[in-house]
């Protein structure tokens, strides 16, 4: 019988039920450490599919990078006094989810590496490719400990528990949590849900594992132009060939949740339809196989999948041939091995469903033996089986068989067989499902011993459907492939906004990207006729409200974005250079309620943003300055504008102070965008299509009117209007760098 | 037995039950009926409580009036399409509330006064004060009908209903939609709860109706001085007399929600606990009318309640007199009338009870009459009551006993009165249910006939009750009974905002206000030895962030709705003159799904302050311009405040454009304040408190540097700060008004 927890914590990090837990969710249990001032370290680990990962940080970049983990749950060590370290509870509120208290000796560092020792039973870390001093080592212990403490799992000691793999941020775009609110990357700003978000939008993907991959994926893009280029080409290889695309697909479609199986096997609290199902998805690895087998864009994956072919094809063969094809929801009544694949389980079978026939042979057997009249075989509930011999002929029982009642007409006798029988026959239901759970069990353990050719598998599969679901995008809304390059650039024709371009169809209207810097404008001709684009690092867009500016810079953050995922980009063309760090500062922050205001949000934001900038990032503000006075605001947005001019980071900067459009004649680098606007009969009409050059207009006057202001008051206005100006005292210098 | 309907159908504006609707929820249904392109009228019931209102309005006016009505249901009359007219969806879509078409033919004059007069029983509608020529009837005739066919009473034809009473718009202060919003009246803007509102801070009513009128009161302030003083003059004496203001909260606290009961005995549907509810209601009255009596200030409450006396201390001892005082949840097995009350139920109850020990009386007196040996009575199921006599005795049996049954030893026998008693006693049971359910019926019956009396006290207890409230809300709260004058000027010493107030307690900062005409100062003097205030009508506020200008502003707002409220407010002094309107443009704000840009909605707002202010009315405006460029902005700001300036409104405007300070210097009715703020060691402290001048700082570079904003770039923002300066070319001149 497989061993099953009396009692189990259940905590917001520890989910693994399917019941609790969509197959697109990820629930990660994290847990942090502080070792100074300037640097922490954390862990995070999902119990369902058994991943556990360790970073270093700097506290600066702690939020961020626990924003795109999103834990359900954090775990910290406690403190003397029992409060609650402010940091931790900033943590838990900028996060929005639950933190626990930990012993402080589980995050001690000497009793972590023996705690990972323990659970992995090895000597030595290196193997894992960590250094014994890792600081990190302490918060994965703490969850080892947690989730032991939590799971109660006597069977394989969480088993299907991976090592702890080292996050390098350095192999990863830096995308902070305000740029992934902002963006809307997992989900919407407004409502907070997951439909609208890119991932909502993009996700297409067949399996499980393929769905929360692709969640990683945006979250934490490529920085390395050879891994997105790779990508790239499978991309590219599934697009050239949708006959390809379907095939692997629909083979992939046969996947189960392997990682959630593993892990329910691993805590013993798999089930029959698990099994079966690991069994189906295990012997998918051949079709796979061999589809990507002589196809050189695909040979590392078709190398990964032959490596795994024996053995899951055998695990596959294993359990297929056990398990019967629509299995019970539990081992409670049996009902998974097939007929035929155990003869002590056939037995319990037989007996239970041929005992009218073995008596029938039995009695006859009997009458045959000893030729004695009206010799019945019957069964009564209190004495059970017996052989039934009328009065008269009570005495013609062989002395071998026992008397067990007598009757006024019959005298009752047992036999050793027939009471080997009734022994049999009463408890065959018990003993053929024990013996199915113990069949059950053996498969389990067997597939256990594969769990990590299965982890691999899973991976290979996840990505796979990653690499699919980008195909398929491109296939159904246009998406082409982005040219990667080192250089600090961003062209893009004709780029749309992958949402709402989605959502609007042909209503919405495309624009392009030149950004990058000067003397790099002749490597990227976008085609032998036109000449070479126009490059700057700062586009400052100017224009009216309505006008579709912030769908403009977002559009530009996402393309960026997905570039650098490996995806193709919806645009006629992109050419888009490598980026470190995307970052963004838009529209009204939600933290309003925290009690900062939104101005000292805003400055915030962008001061991270000036600290971090560098000539590889992807910079998005809008209208910066805006919470403060005029000319407070002006001279803070200019000041930033200039900042991050200097920087030389590919920037998008709309905004309403038309007065910095002057800063386009002091910087190369910098240029003028606007949103054209065609003035009609005294109407306005948007046509959402940017053009280089600054405008003198924002049309605020023009939507006062439409908005029904007072005449006397718009004349009023468009006076002061005419009167007004900014003017600079002294010569607008250039700070010194 | 009361007949119940078979079908009713509930919608969203009919819902009566009391599972579905909490006490202190109002659920108005209205219809809406366009006369012209400028001229609409609404009508709308409240089903559980039986009020009908209509008005006549401007079809400007139509969204504002519906939002304070807040509908949960809008009838419109249909279209020959069957589409939603543009209007109708536009209603809907601001007052998030469904609507349903009724047909054409219900909203037709002639067929509405028939409607109105068949449904009350007139001949004439000028008893209700009503013109026959009022197109408001259309819409009332239209909820009669929909109630008739959702209701589908027979009994009473919704009695309940009370005529339709006409709100005249004048007698209130007009507050639009956008104000009850951004004042967050009855919710909060950022959750939509009730929870934090002006509504719920101040709820403290002991009744259910007065719970529903305190809202109305909040809604729909007076704007009449002498009604507000009447009010003012009940709180007062209540505030003075700490046992008279208990006393009278104690006996309110016995009165049940005395509109709903009767909206459900009109309608057939009241339950027992409902006619008790009511007796002990009507019982109040005694002691009301008591603690009244003698009090000059309450004299006409007074009046009003001994009015009642009589009628309801009747009915009181009516259903007193025959109802338990624990009743059944409802009739069906019976257990609300008294034993004694009624003759026929008590024989009833008797037979049900005592059976038994009527038979053996019987069987005695038999025994006596006849005197025959073993005579018994007895009883089976199937042939019900018997005398039985033993065989050799059958034929002592006199000639009026019926024979019945012949048994071997035996001979059973039915007698008239045993007969008659077998009836009794198996339809004893029915028989007092039916018996109680009648008399149940005739007590409703007789409270449904003092309906109209019923529905005054409800509104006297209701007005009782929210002036209980005030002054429970003036003693813990400090709030002091401000000076309501014709002179409009709103003068305030130490003003506190009402909830933020209670929230935050002794941190609150207390402010003043000192608005009105320069030439109406020397009136106002606060106290004998101060001199009296500088006044003007706008106060163009400006300041930093977080310093707490939308607080001021608010508050100010709110003292002034409370003043016409009949309320105290939060303040040491307040002199109140009664304004016409009160306007607010406030904050950011929610409509950004409509797909008007924020500006749009800023301007449309304001737009609609413009034109209809008046030298009566109050306007509150908070950092108007800032959703367009700087010029446009401060162009459109600075139009705008000379417009208010003329308008000589009582007017906050709060902003960032510190240029709009000059206005101070140009209109003698224009004065500056600012939000003070202490430097102290590099760092900014709020003080929270306003006072007059202009402030040439917004701190918007401090907060950046709080912000963490690179020093490099908060040195540049404050050389381009130096430097840069709003000029005007030519002359500033007035335009002509």
């Amino acid at each position: 019988v497989v061993k099953r927890d009396v009692t189990r914590v259940i905590t917001p990090g520890t989910l693994t039920d399917e019941s609790l837990l969509t197959e697109e969710q990820v629930n990660h249990l994290a847990a942090v450490c502080f070792h100074s001032d300037t640097e922490a370290s954390i862990a995070w680990a999902e119990l369902s599919t058994g991943s556990l990962h360790i970073a270093i940080l700097p506290i600066s970049s702690l939020a961020d990078e626990l924003a795109r983990v999103n834990p359900s749950e954090l775990l910290y060590a406690e403190t003397a006094t029992g409060d609650t370290p402010d940091r931790i509870k900033a943590l838990s509120n900028s996060l929005g989810c639950p933190t626990a208290p930990r012993p402080q000796y589980n995050f001690r560092h000497a009793e972590a590496i023996e705690t990972i020792k323990r659970q992995y039973q090895v000597q030595t870390l290196e193997g894992f490719g960590l250094a014994p001093d890792n600081p990190a080592l302490a918060p994965a212990a703490a969850i080892i400990h947690y989730l032991l403490e939590t799971q109660r799992s006597e069977s394989g000691r969480l088993s299907h528990l991976q090592p702890p793999r080292l996050f390098e941020r350095k192999n990863h775009l830096v995308i902070d949590q305000t740029s992934l609110r902002s963006l809307e990357v997992e989900q919407t700003l407004r409502t907070g849900q997951t439909e609208g978000s890119l991932l909502s939008t993009l996700q297409n993907c067949v399996t499980a594992m393929g769905k929360r991959m692709l969640r990683h994926w945006l979250c934490y893009p490529l920085c390395e132009q050879a891994p997105i280029e790779q990508r790239q080409r499978v991309v590219e290889a599934l697009v050239s060939d949708s006959r390809f695309l379907e095939q692997l697909r629909e083979s992939l479609d046969n996947v189960h949740d392997v990682p959630r199986i593993i892990a329910r096997l691993s805590v013993g609290r798999a089930t029959p339809r698990d099994l079966v199902g690991l069994g189906r998805s295990a012997q998918a690895i051949r079709e796979i196989e061999d589809l990507l087998a002589d196809r050189p864009t695909v040979s590392d994956y078709h190398a990964r999948a032959k490596d795994l072919l024996e053995v899951l094809t055998t695990l596959a063969e294993k359990i297929n041939a056990a398990c019967v094809e629509t299995p019970p929801a539990h081992m409670r009544e049996g009902g998974l091995i097939k007929d035929g694949y155990d003869a002590q389980l056939d037995e319990y079978r037989v007996l239970q469903r041929d005992s009218h026939a073995w008596l029938a042979q039995y009695q006859a057997s009997l009458l045959e033996a000893h030729d004695i009249p009206n010799l019945k075989v019957g069964y009564n509930k209190v004495f059970g089986y017996y052989i039934e011999l009328t009065a008269v002929n009570r005495d013609k029982a062989p002395d071998s068989w026992t008397r067990k009642q007598t009757l006024k007409n019959a005298e009752r006798f047992i036999t050793p067989e027939l009471k080997e029988f009734e022994g049999k026959v009463l408890s065959a239901d018990s003993h053929a499902i024990s013996r199915e759970q113990h069949l059950f069990e053996t498969l389990c353990s067997r597939a256990a011993k594969q769990i990590t050719q299965l982890q691999n598998f899973a991976d290979l599969v996840a990505e796979l459907d990653c690499l699919g679901c980008f195909a398929q995008q491109a296939i159904k809304h246009r998406f082409i492939k982005p040219t990667i390059t080192q250089d600090p650039v961003l062209i893009v024709r004709a780029g749309r906004h992958p949402v709402l371009d989605q959502l609007l169809g042909d209503q919405f209207v495309p624009n392009d990207n030149d950004l990058g810097l000067t003397n790099l404008a002749s490597n990227y001709k976008i085609d032998s006729e036109s000449s070479p684009p126009a490059l700057a690092t700062l586009g400052l867009i100017t224009g009216p409200n309505m006008a579709g500016k912030s769908t403009y810079i977002r559009q530009t953050a996402l393309i960026a974005l997905l570039a650098h995922t490996g995806s193709f980009v919806p645009a006629e063309h992109a050419t888009v250079g490598i980026a470190d760090r995307i970052f963004t500062r838009i529209g009204a922050s939600d933290e309003l309620h925290t009690g900062q205001s939104t101005f000292m949000v805003e400055m915030t934001e962008t001061a991270n943003i000036c600290h971090h900038a560098t000539p590889k990032s992807i910079v998005i503000l809008d209208e910066i300055g805006r919470g403060t006075s005029t000319l407070d605001g002006l001279s803070l947005a200019w000041a930033i504008a200039e900042h991050i001019a200097q920087t030389k980071s590919r920037c998008l900067f709309a905004t309403h102070y038309h007065e910095l459009t002057t800063l386009a004649d002091q910087y190369d680098n910098v240029t003028n965008l606007n949103v054209t606007v065609r003035e009609w009969q005294d109407q306005i009409v948007f046509l959402h299509r940017i053009a280089p050059g600054s405008t003198n207009r924002s049309y605020g006057i023009h939507v006062a009117k439409i908005a029904g202001l007072p005449k006397s008051v718009l004349e009023r206005a468009n006076i002061l209007l005419s009167q007004l100006a900014v003017s600079h005292e002294g010569p607008a210098a250039l700070p010194t760098p």
